[in-house]
């Protein structure tokens, strides 16, 4: 059967689990979106429309569900339905119906499990009648999952045509483990052809939409999901990032993602096709985390799932959710590190911005020490090693997988993605061993005294902020290169996004071009997206400008704090000393 | 220059190194350590000699220096440093000239560095003097490492004739770390040809011999290092186990030996040579850690280096040295497993009978749980994974290196060691995804309750017991496999060794031979160690018999506090339910 045949039923199948109350008028839904395969290659028919409001004006929700869609961060939700003042079962009904709204706008679904969702919540509104007691932490919490994650019974297409209407056996570890907290899984959401890739857009599924603005990506690989979340339809999401595929997304929409170190949330039992058998073991390791709303949002379902993870995965580690130092250890400051730029591609000029915004507010905040970080020279080597342990198999499983139904590439990897060698293991190893002389340099990024005699580093520096890409939000299909961002895979270490503001008329500097010399290809090909030949500079404006926090290896919870820490600061929060 | 060239050279290199004062009359050497190459192969001129106390009889060691290096612990010796009864200086010269003593008694050093051990002796205490304070918290302690690490300016051999007399450009991060704490390096200590193999033994270094009894084998690879504890001639030595080569070392010598998870104890810059580069990051990686006389000593070293791994090496990873649960979360009991075999090779009547004693004294100990750990049948795959895993490129680096001087393969290692071919990723690939079905299927492992309908597990077994081979202290070169405690790395469980008592005559059971079935080949070859006609068990008489300790993945610290109550029972300590 050909992809197209089975992209049509696919998408009858997908249809055919939105409920005809939930649907939009033809007329309320901005043009592009009727044509799966238009969808993909005819962008020049979106427009900048930000279609964010249309939830609460169309008229599908009602104020009961308007309000529980709009007016509860996570904790204040679980809290209500905890005090019974919400039945998990409206919770989840109107962020089902909200997640439909939401998808007849961006494509962001792809396996709606709205029936289950809702018997589900019955389920748990019977035992907290019965026992008084929640099931656990998450008791109604509605959360969405990217589609690689498995569902016993479920598709997990991750959007190739060859892997559908083959239902999962069974659930991923990530899935068992919400599930045992009491979350309620109400979907799974878009990515792209081969999760490799920054638009997420497949031909099975279509192009996913930015809903803030039309013309501008996503982002991927879980962009679905971004979607989803930033039109609230869904508390809390789960991607996976081996590239950038949770910051990029959050970064894109105006989200919190948060990518932690490999082992503290389950990945195990995510969609492997189309890569060689145990491919993250002998390569790069992608990880599982989570994208929300607020810093908090993130904070409480890692407070439940960071604990876990052992339990209920293999690669799991023992993790903790505190601040393990004695009380005699209390922090007493905060030192964060500006790291501006990542030595192979200049931040386009709104994103030095922002950086340096941030850290001037970071600077005026009573407790915490900024200091400025040179370049390491390893970390513009990072960015090239990873791309290549990402290629190790040279892309034939997935050639296979996409050739088996005629599949062809969608257009960000046309030219980019072409069948090469499996590489050899000496080859392999070789790379590797590059990737551990680039971590023993990178330990020397964390102290601002140097080196000491012993080789070892005294660590002074709490986090790190950078940007998550060297430019703001592109255009559909113009992402360049996710080096900001899969350094810190390669190195393992903990980062977020935050977004900061959006971009205003000021940022334009229109008539002005960029006159540092260009570093190279990629930073060529980054100019591109600023030099006024090449950009119209005005898709940007209203888009998230956002930074990265980056903490070492496994201190995750750090990383939190300092997202927590950053974030205040960023919103003008006046208890940011007190919590120092 | 052949292999024997470079032999005679390093010997002469190695006996310079020795002062003419710390030399044994010959009178005073039992037979067969004169000649390297003889010490080698012929094995039949050892006699059942057990050399433990020749440093006190030999007359060498003043009294001053029997108490220095015999009534202290290690808390208690770098207290006395600490509060000046002892200098560094008189302390690193007593053991110095012990593990000088030692040497001549069983082969045991490959490179002494005691000149510089003393000058940096002599340099704390003149810190001590000036300062006040002590240079770290292991100010003064005298330690040895396996030759696999280097030190700046000293070979690291690991007994291979092509890499002598090329000395370390730099020291292992272990070095500097242990430097930093103040520890003093006195010596490096002998390993197997390859360090593939159980009998330390190597044409550059001749045949460490077990001190206990010269007729059985000392273990490897970090053999040397456990002869030279077992005598005292260090206080805490540093080995390396991927196969078991500190738990088999301390098994054969009656010592304490700590693998680690990884990430816990620095590895980077160990001996590569004679691997494929990057191997232990596409295989199997093998660990580092401690061997020492005591669970406490292997605890006071631990609890400096495991917080500060993270600072010195890149595979580092967070770590605490303290119990992390709440006040509330106090222990109220502890669970021990017994895990009695491994499915491949039934433990002979010896080890299997000190398991039971081990879980009987348990059992009567107040508030400790036993419970018996039924096979899983994951584990029999296990040591099959790790093997193939651990030859992934066909051993021809190491070839490479043995033939470029000529040098043959030990005994041990004849038959057992040939070329093969490199595998291919995909091979390698394959075998990491069965490795991470094996460590799905033992996480329930470490529940006794079953598995929940979630696929979780609760785990309510903090430890279990198990042999360290299924066999007791072989003779010389007829250790058989390593899946006692192969498998524990291939699951990155630390794991440690306990010895429990003596081999006794009631042991021997002359005249019963084993009825159960044989379970395969494994088995066979291991029941040859117990069967009449192959062997004379009363060559066992007197060797150490010891269990294994093991907790799941990176719960290291609950592995020490497991050991150090296992260890109290057997003792008969009266302290055992204060401590729970």
């Amino acid at each position: 059967m050909s992809y197209k045949d089975i992209s049509h039923c696919k998408q009858l199948q997908l249809d055919a689990q939105i409920p005809h109350l939930w649907r939009l008028e033809v007329s309320q839904i901005p043009p592009g979106l009727l044509s799966t395969a238009d969808s993909i290659t005819n962008t020049s028919q979106y427009e900048a429309i930000n279609v964010m409001d249309i939830p609460r004006t169309c008229g599908l929700l009602t104020s009961d569900e308007l309000l529980i869609t709009e007016q509860y961060d996570v904790r204040s939700l679980l809290g209500a339905i905890r005090e019974r003042k919400l039945t998990a079962k409206e919770v989840v009904h109107a962020f089902c119906k909200r997640a439909a709204i939401a998808h007849q706008l961006t494509r962001c679904l792809t396996e709606p499990v709205f029936t289950q969702a809702l018997q589900q919540a019955q389920k748990l509104d019977d035992h907290l009648q019965r026992t008084g007691q929640p099931i656990g932490p998450l008791h109604g919490l509605p959360v969405s999952i990217k589609d690689s994650f498995h569902i016993t019974g479920v598709d997990s297409t991750t959007g190739l045509a060859a892997l559908a209407f083959h239902p999962a056996a069974q659930s991923s570890p990530l899935v068992n483990l919400l599930t045992s907290l009491g979350a309620i899984i109400i979907a799974k959401t878009n990515v792209p052809q081969t999760m490799g890739a920054l638009d997420s857009c497949n031909h099975l599924f279509g192009r996913t939409l930015n809903p803030l603005n039309r013309r501008l990506t996503v982002g991927g690989s879980t962009g679905g999901e971004a979607a989803l979340l930033a039109m609230r339809g869904s508390m809390v999401g789960f991607g996976t990032d081996i590239g950038g595929s949770i910051r990029i997304p959050a970064m894109c929409t105006g989200l919190y993602g948060f990518k932690p170190s490999a082992g503290r949330v389950p990945i195990a039992g995510s969609q492997e096709a189309g890569s060689m058998v145990g491919k993250g073991r002998v390569s790069l390791q992608p990880v599982a985390g989570p994208l929300a709303r607020s810093v908090a949002d993130l904070g409480v379902v890692m407070a439940e799932i960071v604990p876990r993870t052992e339990l209920f995965s293999e690669e799991g580690i023992p993790g903790r959710w505190f601040d393990s130092r004695p009380p005699s250890g209390k922090r007493k400051s905060f030192t964060i590190g500006i790291l501006r730029r990542d030595g192979l591609s200049e931040p386009l000029p709104p994103v030095a911005k922002v950086i340096d915004e941030v850290a001037q507010l970071l600077r005026r905040t009573p407790g915490v020490r900024v200091v400025e970080i040179p370049v390491p020279a390893a970390l513009s080597k990072c960015q090239g090693i990873a791309g290549r342990l990402m290629g190790v198999d040279g892309g034939n499983p997935m050639m296979d997988l996409l050739e088996s139904t005629g599949e062809p590439l969608i257009p960000w990897l046309k030219g980019r993605m072409k069948r090469g060698r499996e590489m050899t293991l000496a080859q392999v190893g070789e790379l590797q061993a590059q990737r551990a002389q680039l971590e023993r340099e990178m330990l020397q990024m964390w102290t601002s005294r140097g080196v000491t005699a012993d080789a070892s580093y005294t660590r002074d520096i709490d986090a790190i902020i950078h940007p998550v890409a060297p430019h703001p939000v592109p255009e559909l299909d113009r992402y360049n290169a996710v080096g900001y961002t899969s350094s810190w895979v390669l190195l393992d270490y903990p980062a977020g996004t935050i977004p900061v503001r959006s971009f205003k008329e000021e940022d334009l500097e229109l008539g002005t071009e960029m006159t540092a010399p260009v570093l190279g290809s990629w930073d060529k090909a980054n100019r591109l997206l600023w030099n006024q030949k090449t950009v119209d500079r005005r898709v940007y404006l209203g888009s998230p400008l956002s930074v990265q926090v980056i903490t070492p290896k496994q201190h995750d919870y750090e990383l939190f704090q300092a997202m927590e820490l950053i974030d205040r600061v960023v919103r003008g929060d006046a208890q940011v000393p007190a919590m120092l």
